[in-house]
C-alpha cells in the first residue's frame, strides 16, 4: 500500500511526524483515512471508530512525546491509525491475521502501545496508574485516556473519573464523542463551558459578571434574595462546579471538534501546561470521511471485506442452504420464546447487534434492555426483574461475563433467581484475539453453587436449552454457545424441554469414550467418524450439562472404559474436564481422563479453525488422542 | 428486651407502625436506638450505621406500603432497624449467631427483606430492575434504593443511575450521606438546589428569575454578552440540569436531616406522588444518638461487645501473649517491604482498616492509595501502576475480588504485570456468612493464566510470601489468608524468599499423605498428631502454591500412596483439589485423591469452627477422614 501517499509514506514514526509543519496535518490525516479504508477494506477489521479519531491520533502523536508520554486507547478498536504512525504501517496488513499484529493495542508489540486494552472502560484507570507512577519516578511524562462515550457508561470509568479528580495527579482524559446524540441533560452547560473554557477571556469573562453582579445588587431590596440565588447558581457555573466531570474534579474543556486537526494539535499543546486532572471533550463522527461509514455507522464498526469505492458489502455467498449464526439463533428463538411467555425480557449491556437481541428489540421493544457498557449493572438489573417474577434472558459475551463475576454470584445464584445467561462468544473468538476469547467461563461458573452450566452443541439444543431454562421452577441458568455459525440448516424445530442433567449420547461405541461439550461436539463427532473408518468402536455423549453433569453417563463411562477424552472449548484448569475427573475420582473410578481444551496460557488471535489446531482440539488432533488412548488401534491413518 | 419500650413493644410489623401518630415517630425512633444500643452491646454486630438511619427507617416503614413496595438497603448492614421493626424483634439477639437471623436482608428471612444484599452498589440495578417489573406487571408499587455515599463510589451504582436515569421508571434511590465532609465539588449547588427543590416555591422563582433576567437585559448593551452567557447559566441550574444526579436524569431532591423523623416521613410522603426516578439526599451522622459512636465511627462501625453505659469496648485479654491477626500481619510486613524496596506501593478499595493498610497510610501516606469501594478500578489502577515498573500491593477481600475478576484476567494477568493481588478473608469468614465468604478466589484465580497463586500456611509464610511477591521479575502474584488470628506468636521472622512452586513438606510418613493449602493446614497438622498418635504414619505437604503446584510432591505422592487427602478452604468444584488431582490424572497416576473443603453450596453464617466443622474439615473431619483412608487402622480414636 506504500508508495502512493505524499506526507503518509515518509512516517515511519512519531518523529517522522514532528518534523511536518502544522498545516500539513490536514493532509496527512486525509492520507492516513484513505490508508486505513484502503487496507481495512481488503482485510476486515475495525473501522468506523478508526475513521473518526485520525485527526485526533495525528494530533496527539504530533504534540506529545510519545512513547516517553503514553497515550491509552480505550477498547483500542479505534487505535489503527495510532498503529499506522508508529512503525507498523506496513505490517497494518496483518492486522488480527494469524501472527500477524494485533486488532488492538498490545504492549509487547510496541513500546508505543502504552497499556493494553480489548475491553472497555479501562483506560482511566490504567492512566491514572501510570501518571502516579510518572510523579513517583519524578519523570515528568503526559498521560492521556481516550476514551468513548460509550465506554463511559461502564462503571469503572467512574470509579477512575472519581478518583483522578481526587488527587492532583497530571492526567489527560479525552472523551471521544462520536454519538450524534449529545446527551442532553449536560447539553445546556456545554456551549456556555466550551467558550469560558477554550478561550484565553476566562478570567476576564469571570471579573465582569462579578462587576454586573455588584451592580444587579443595587436593584430593588425585594429582589435580593432571588438574586443571592441566582448568584450562587453563577458563582457555580463560573467555577465550573456545574458539569458532571467538573463535579468529580476534572477540568473540562471542549466540546471541540474533533475533525479540525490543526486547532486539536493547539488545544493539546495548550492542555499540556495546565497541571492536575482535565477532560477534552472532542465531537467527532463515527466513519468519519468515508460516507458509507458515516451513513450507516453500526453496519461499518467492523463491516467485513467491501468496494471501497462503492461501500458495498462483499459477501460470498452459497448456492447452497447454510447454517445460521448461532447469535441469529438466540435472537430469534428469544422472539419466539417471548411470544409464548409474557415473563420473558432481554437484557443486553450494548450488544443489541452483535448478540442479535435486536430482533427482541425490533420486536417488542418493551421487553427488551440495553443498558449500556454495564455488565454488573446488567447482572443485577436481570436479578432485581427476576425479584419480581420475570424471566431475564441476559446476553452477555462470555468474556465480558468476567466483568460480572460477583453479581452472577452475589445477586443471582446466593438468591437462587431465575436469570438465565446467555454467553455468546464462549470459547475462542477468532480473529479479536487475547482479550476477547470465552476462555474461563466454564470453570469461573461451575464454581457458583445453584447455577445450572450448559453449552449446547449445535441449534436445535440451543434452542431446546432457551426453552428449558425460561419453564417454571429453574433456578439460575447459564447457557453458552460459540462465535459463528452453527452446523444445521434446518434449525428451526418445535421446541423440547431438555432433562437437566442429562447427556445426549451420539454414539455407543465400547473402544474408546469420548465427552464432550458444546459446539465442539461436531468436531469430536467427526473425529468419531474418522476413527470408526479405522474400526474403533466409540462411545461420544454430548453432555449438554457442566452442571449437574451427567453421572449416569460418567458411572457407565467409569466402569466400561480405562480411558476417556474429555473435548472443551474452553480453559483446561477447573473446566469441564475437570468436572468429569472430580466426579469420576470422587466415585471411586480408577479411570484415566484425557482433557483437551484451552492450555493456561493466553491465546493469541487468528481463525477459530486455526487456534482449535493450535490448542490441540481440531478434528484431527481428537482423532489421533482418541486414536492413541484407544485398545484398538488398527492402522494409524494417514492423514 | 422486650417490655421497656413503650412504643416499640407494640410494634410486631409495618402495620402496627402505621397506626402511631406522626407525633409519635421521634420517641419510636429514641426507643428503636435504644434498643439496638441494647442488644448489639452484648451481641455484637455492625453498629453505627444501623443508628444513622433509624429515623430513616422508621420514616419509610411509616409512609411505604411494605412489603408491597420494595426497600433496598444497599450493602445492608444499616439494616437493623428495619429488621426489627419488620417482625424480627424477638429473635434480634440471635443476630450473625449460629443458625440465627443474618446480619445482612435476606430474601429467605422475611418478605420485607426485597433484595439480599452484603455487597456493596448493587441497590440501585436491583431497584431498577423492581421497578421495571412493577411497571410490566401493572402493579404500581414503589420501589426505593438507600444507599450510602460510601456505596455510590462504586462503579455499578453509576451503571445504575445512568440506566435509571435514561428511563422513566418510578424509581426513589434515597442517598444516606454520612460523610461529614460533603464532596465541597458539588456542594456550591446544594444549598440552592435544596430550596428550589424541597420547597413549594420553586415554579414561583423560577418566575421571578426569569422578570429578574428581563431588567437586567435593560442594562448596559455592553454587557450583554455577559449577560447572555450568565442567563444560560442560570438556566441551566434552575432547569436542575447543573446537579450531577440531574445530570444522568434524576431529580435530585435535597440534603435533607436525615434525623428529622417527621420532616423525613412528609417528604417521603410527598415524593411518593411524583414520577420518574428521583434521589433525596439525607445527611445523616453515623452512630447518631449514642456518643461514642458519634466520636469514633471507625471502631463503631462493628465495634464488638461493649459496655453500653460507658461505651468502652470489652476485650478479653490474656495473659499468654496471642498470635496477630493475619491482617496486621500483612499491614506490619507491607511497611517493612515498602521501606526496603521503594517500587511497593499500596491499594485498598475502602478497606484501609479492616485490612491493616491504615498501618502504611500512616507511616507513608504517599505510598498508599485508597480508591474508595472501586474494586475494578483498584485492580487496574494497579496495573497501570505496574507498567511504569511500580510494585503495587493491592489488597482486596476475597469474596469483593469477584468484582475485578474481568481486571485481573485482562489488565494484568494477560499484560504479566507484577501486581500482588492480597486476597485478604479468603476461605469462611464467620458471623459475615453467605455474602462474603471468600469460597471461590482458589478455584477462579486458577484458571487465569501467568499468575502465581498462593495460600501461606501462617504468618511466617504469608511474610516471605509477601517478601517474595515483590522481587524483581515476578509476575502476577496472588496471596490468600483468612480472616482473623494467626498461629504463631513469635512472627516477626526475618524474610527469606521462598521457592516458586515448592512445598513445605511437615511431616514424612507412609500411611496415609495429606496435602493442604493456606492456614487449613495447621488443622489438618493437629490432625496429623492424632494419626501419628493412634499409629498411623502420615506424609504432609503444605503445598503454598496452588500454581505453579509443587510436581515433585505430587509425583512423590502418586508413586507412594493409594490415596491422598486433600483439605482447603475453599470451594470444591475447580479448587486446590482438583488442582492436584488434574496433575495426577494427566500424569498417569490412579491414585484417589479425596478433597475436603467447601461444598458446593452457599454457606450460611456461624463461627469460622462451626462452619469448618458443617462442611467436614475441622480437626476432627480430617482426622477422620485421613483415618479411614489409611491402609494402618489401628484402634479407632474416641473423640
Amino acid at each position: 500500500m506504500s508508495g502512493n501517499y505524499k506526507l503518509l509514506d515518509g512516517i515511519n514514526s512519531p518523529e517522522d511526524l514532528k518534523k511536518l509543519k502544522l498545516d500539513d496535518l490536514e493532509l496527512l490525516s486525509t492520507e492516513l483515512r484513505q490508508f486505513i479504508i484502503d487496507v481495512v477494506s481488503t482485510n476486515p477489521g475495525h473501522f468506523g471508530a478508526s475513521l473518526g479519531v485520525v485527526e485526533l491520533t495525528v494530533a496527539l502523536h504530533y504534540v506529545f512525546n510519545t512513547p516517553y508520554d503514553r497515550i491509552i486507547w480505550d477498547v483500542g478498536h479505534q487505535a489503527y491509525g495510532h498503529k499506522i504512525l508508529t512503525g507498523r504501517k506496513d505490517v497494518f496488513h496483518t492486522n488480527r491475521k494469524y501472527k500477524g499484529i494485533s486488532g488492538f493495542p498490545k504492549r509487547e508489540e510496541s513500546p508505543y502501545d502504552a497499556f493494553g486494552v480489548g475491553h472497555s472502560s479501562t483506560s482511566i484507570s490504567a492512566a491514572l496508574g501510570m501518571s502516579i507512577a510518572s510523579g513517583m519516578k519524578m519523570e515528568p511524562r503526559q498521560v492521556v485516556a481516550v476514551i468513548g462515550d460509550g465506554a463511559l457508561t461502564g462503571g469503572m470509568a467512574f470509579e477512575g473519573l472519581n478518583h483522578g479528580g481526587s488527587i492532583k495527579s497530571n492526567l489527560l482524559v479525552i472523551l471521544n464523542d462520536n454519538n450524534i446524540s449529545i446527551d442532553p441533560s449536560v447539553g445546556a452547560l456545554k456551549e456556555y463551558l466550551l467558550d469560558i473554557t477554550t478561550s484565553k477571556t476566562y478570567n476576564k469573562l469571570k471579573t465582569e459578571v462579578w462587576d454586573l453582579l455588584g451592580k444587579i445588587d443595587k436593584l430593588a431590596p425585594k429582589t435580593r434574595s432571588v438574586i443571592q440565588k441566582m448568584e450562587n447558581a453563577v458563582k457555580a457555573a463560573l467555577l465550573k462546579q456545574s458539569n458532571m466531570f467538573e463535579s468529580m474534579g476534572f477540568r473540562y474543556f471542549g466540546p471541540v471538534d474533533g475533525h479540525d486537526v490543526v486547532y486539536l494539535a493547539k488545544v493539546l499543546d495548550d492542555l499540556k501546561d495546565i497541571p492536575g486532572p482535565k477532560l477534552l471533550h472532542c465531537i467527532t463522527v463515527k466513519g468519519k470521511g468515508y460516507s458509507p461509514a458515516e451513513e450507516n455507522q453500526t453496519m461499518f464498526h467492523a463491516p467485513g471485506l467491501f468496494n471501497k469505492t462503492t461501500g458495498e458489502r462483499i459477501v460470498v455467498t452459497s448456492d447452497k442452504p447454510t447454517p445460521p449464526k448461532y447469535q441469529d439463533v438466540f435472537g430469534e428463538t428469544l422472539v419466539e420464546l417471548a411470544e409464548k411467555n409474557d415473563k420473558i425480557v432481554g437484557i443486553t449491556p450494548a450488544m443489541a447487534s452483535g448478540c442479535s437481541m435486536n430482533i427482541l428489540m425490533e420486536k417488542m421493544p418493551k421487553k427488551a434492555f440495553d443498558v449500556g457498557i454495564a455488565e454488573q449493572h446488567a447482572v443485577t438489573f436481570s436479578a432485581g426483574l427476576a425479584a419480581e417474577g420475570l424471566v431475564p434472558f441476559c446476553n452477555i459475551y462470555s468474556t465480558f461475563m468476567q466483568r460480572a463475576y460477583d453479581q452472577v454470584i452475589h445477586d443471582v445464584a446466593l438468591q437462587n433467581l431465575q436469570v438465565v445467561f446467555c454467553l455468546d462468544r464462549g470459547g475462542l473468538v477468532g480473529d479479536d484475539g487475547a482479550t476477547h476469547h470465552g476462555a474461563f467461563d466454564i470453570a469461573y461458573m461451575r464454581s457458583i453453587p445453584n447455577i445450572t452450566v450448559t453449552a449446547p452443541m449445535n441449534e436445535e439444543e440451543l434452542r431446546n436449552m432457551m426453552y428449558t431454562a425460561q419453564l417454571e421452577g429453574m433456578g439460575p441458568f447459564s447457557i453458552r454457545y460459540p462465535r459463528g455459525n452453527g452446523v444445521m440448516v434446518d434449525w428451526r424445530k418445535p421446541f423440547k424441554k431438555l432433562e437437566i442433567g442429562k447427556a445426549n449420547v451420539l454414539r455407543n461405541g465400547n473402544d474408546i469414550a469420548i465427552l464432550t461439550i458444546g459446539h465442539i461436539g461436531n468436531l469430536a463427532a467427526k473425529a468419531a467418524d474418522m476413527l470408526e473408518a479405522d474400526g474403533i468402536s466409540v462411545y461420544h455423549a454430548d453432555m449438554r450439562f457442566v452442571k449437574p453433569i451427567d453421572t449416569d453417563v460418567l458411572k457407565f463411562v467409569g466402569e466400561n472404559f480405562k480411558t476417556v477424552v474429555t473435548v472443551e472449548d474452553g480453559c483446561l484448569p477447573g473446566g469441564f474436564g475437570s468436572a468429569a475427573l472430580e466426579w469420576l475420582n470422587d466415585a471411586g473410578y480408577a479411570i484415566r481422563v484425557i482433557r483437551l481444551g484451552i492450555p493456561d496460557s493466553f491465546i493469541e488471535h487468528g481463525t477459530q479453525q486455526q487456534l482449535y489446531a493450535d490448542c490441540g482440539y481440531d478434528i484431527e488432533n481428537i482423532y489421533q488422542t482418541a486414536k492413541m488412548y484407544s485398545p484398538k488401534k488398527v492402522n494409524m491413518r494417514v492423514s
